[in-house]
């Protein structure tokens, strides 16, 4: 993967301003050019596999009064992006909304009032200059940790993954610069619940499967998925998702492997194309007599479940079609904390083994 | 702070066991002693300066159709917390609910139906042993991450807490076993926002001013509360406590500091005796011109700000009280975030070096 050079960011931040000079210099009414992000613009692309932005932009006029307050936020945010690219300092979203939110100087209006702008004005700098924020040095929330036969350098630091006791590698919000030195590892197990994964590393499951093990709570964050797809893609790790048995677990796999819809603008340096569900299936409650731990259906999960079934790259897939038939049969969701019924190590020395020993996961 | 080892744990779990035992052998109804956790049986000890348990207790019996359903919940969770002792290893509050969630033989009752039930039992088995839930194996869930001049053995591996780049080190949900090999440092800040703790470590304020930075998102988890009082008690570490102006941020201060009346039978073991509160506070606002940034009160603001002054401990405390008066007149929040508005390492170079300077904290 081609890593950006801080003068090659700058040039692409810059850019726009450059054109928008250009057009002051002949008189013209300046504008932005900004890819439009409607649903009517967001396409599922069969070829790349993944969510991806459609070709229509929409031009947004300085002398405009409908247009000029996000355009001047467009400006600001750049502006800051610059200097943060180049004092080499990062920030938050909600740092940035602080830093934007000041007083146009002579009048009472403030570049941003709530963070809802500021968060827009953030995603149009990626639209507009094709970086992921993270490069212009805005960072996404974090949460997560790691361990695993790796050794990264980070900021001057070598850090080696499978010595970090019970605690692991807090994964950083940005993972943009880090270096990997040593990566022994055959694949990668990404757990959706961090309690699962002091379960796997307790029961040392990296160092038995030669794998490298990674938790988030819930929702992978950003840091968490663009290390995955530089795992991934550098190092042809395929990822094997390790979820509960139900919608959000199904769409969490989805978000890691196809992006979603807030960020087809930038899918293509967040998914993971390698990404396999290896989370419970309904034919597991069976064959592990699971059947009294599942949890009944409330309207809400039924409901989740028909529209994730109708995704376009589930509703065409005959296995996934059939995991969701057979899940609406049980009428009830399975966590992987259930396993424990069967044993304090069983997920780690049977559940796990035996899935990938017979290859049963789905793509 | 002396470390109880595996056989007087398991001594401990055991005791109530043989009690049940020798009851039975009389030919006695077994009973359990369990302290009340009632309201009426929980105070402030001005003396312990903590929330503390009264001396009342209950009896459960075995014969008696009221008590016989948690009597059974109770010996079952004695149990499976000397399994776990003996056999090494950890299960989360839900693992254990999964593994409690069995038949009773030849009926159609489980021992727990619901997590609610085992959670409870877990409490109990702390209120009657005097241990805490991770000394017998049981975690809570974890979050959060430490940087600082901090050598720590855990599992076997040496960890350095100034070594770990940008992400730090992800404190695990147990730290009873972690040793300290070398503590360099005065003092600890912990931040309630991951993103600050970002904002403190690329600024390096662990290494310019030798403390150790602790984050976690909201509510510090007890793995990080154990780490903090570990660190105060056996090294006598001041804990600055740094959160937004609102109520929700002294109440994170006032449960590390004192606790909380649902742990207040191991509030000893929990609370942080040298935590001072050095979160934003009204002058800062007037002082650092931040009254454009404040968030106006909500209802519910209000009401959590007059529950809290309520409070034993900040009642008869005047700082605390005219801090209160003060927030009250400002009619709003304030985050820290905000800060960012006056430049980006505003909070690194000048805010928390100044508080610490002018000893502007409250205890």
């Amino acid at each position: 993967m081609v890593r950006l050079k801080k003068d090659e960011i700058l040039k692409k931040i810059e850019e726009p301003e450059k054109k928008i000079l250009k057009q002051i210099e002949k008189g013209k009414n300046p504008y932005l050019e900004i890819p439009i992000r409607r649903l009517s613009n967001i396409q599922y692309s069969k070829e790349k596999r993944r969510i991806i932005l459609g070709e229509s932009i929409s031009k947004r006029y300085f002398f405009n009064l409908a247009h000029i307050r996000k355009f001047v936020q467009n400006v600001e945010v750049a502006k800051i992006a610059k200097e943060l690219v180049n004092v080499d300092k990062h920030l938050s979203l909600r740092e940035t909304f602080y830093k934007m939110k000041r007083t146009i100087p002579n009048t009472k209006t403030n570049i941003v009032d709530d963070q809802s702008e500021s968060n827009n004005a953030i995603e149009e700098l990626e639209l507009i200059t094709g970086l992921l924020r993270e490069q212009f040095h805005i960072n996404a929330n974090r949460s997560g940790f790691v361990a695993g036969n790796v050794i990264i350098k980070d900021h001057g630091d070598i850090i080696d993954w499978s010595k970090l006791g019970s605690g692991g590698w807090a994964v950083p919000s940005n993972v943009e610069d880090i270096e990997f030195k040593k990566v022994n590892a055959k694949f990668i197990i990404y757990v959706e619940k961090e309690a699962e994964w002091e379960r796997l590393h307790e029961d040392k499951v990296w160092k038995k499967l030669n794998c490298i093990i990674v938790a988030s709570q819930g929702q992978a964050p950003r840091g968490i998925r663009r290390l995955l797809q530089r795992l991934d893609i550098e190092y042809g790790l395929p990822v094997y998702v390790l979820t509960d048995l139900d919608p959000w677990g199904f769409y969490i796999y989805s978000v890691l492997k196809y992006s979603s819809i807030k960020l087809a603008h930038i899918s293509k340096k967040l998914v993971i194309p390698h990404a396999k569900f290896l989370g419970m299936m309904p034919k597991d409650v069976e064959k592990y007599g699971l059947k009294k731990h599942l949890i009944k259906f409330e309207d809400k999960d039924i409901k989740r479940l028909e529209e994730i079934k109708e995704y376009s790259w589930f509703k065409n897939n005959k296995k996934w079609q059939k995991l969701f038939e057979d899940l609406k049969k049980l009428k009830g969701k399975e966590e992987l904390a259930a396993l424990t019924s069967k044993g304090i190590s069983f997920i780690s020395d049977v559940y796990i083994p035996e899935k990938l020993k017979n290859k049963d996961w789905i793509e």
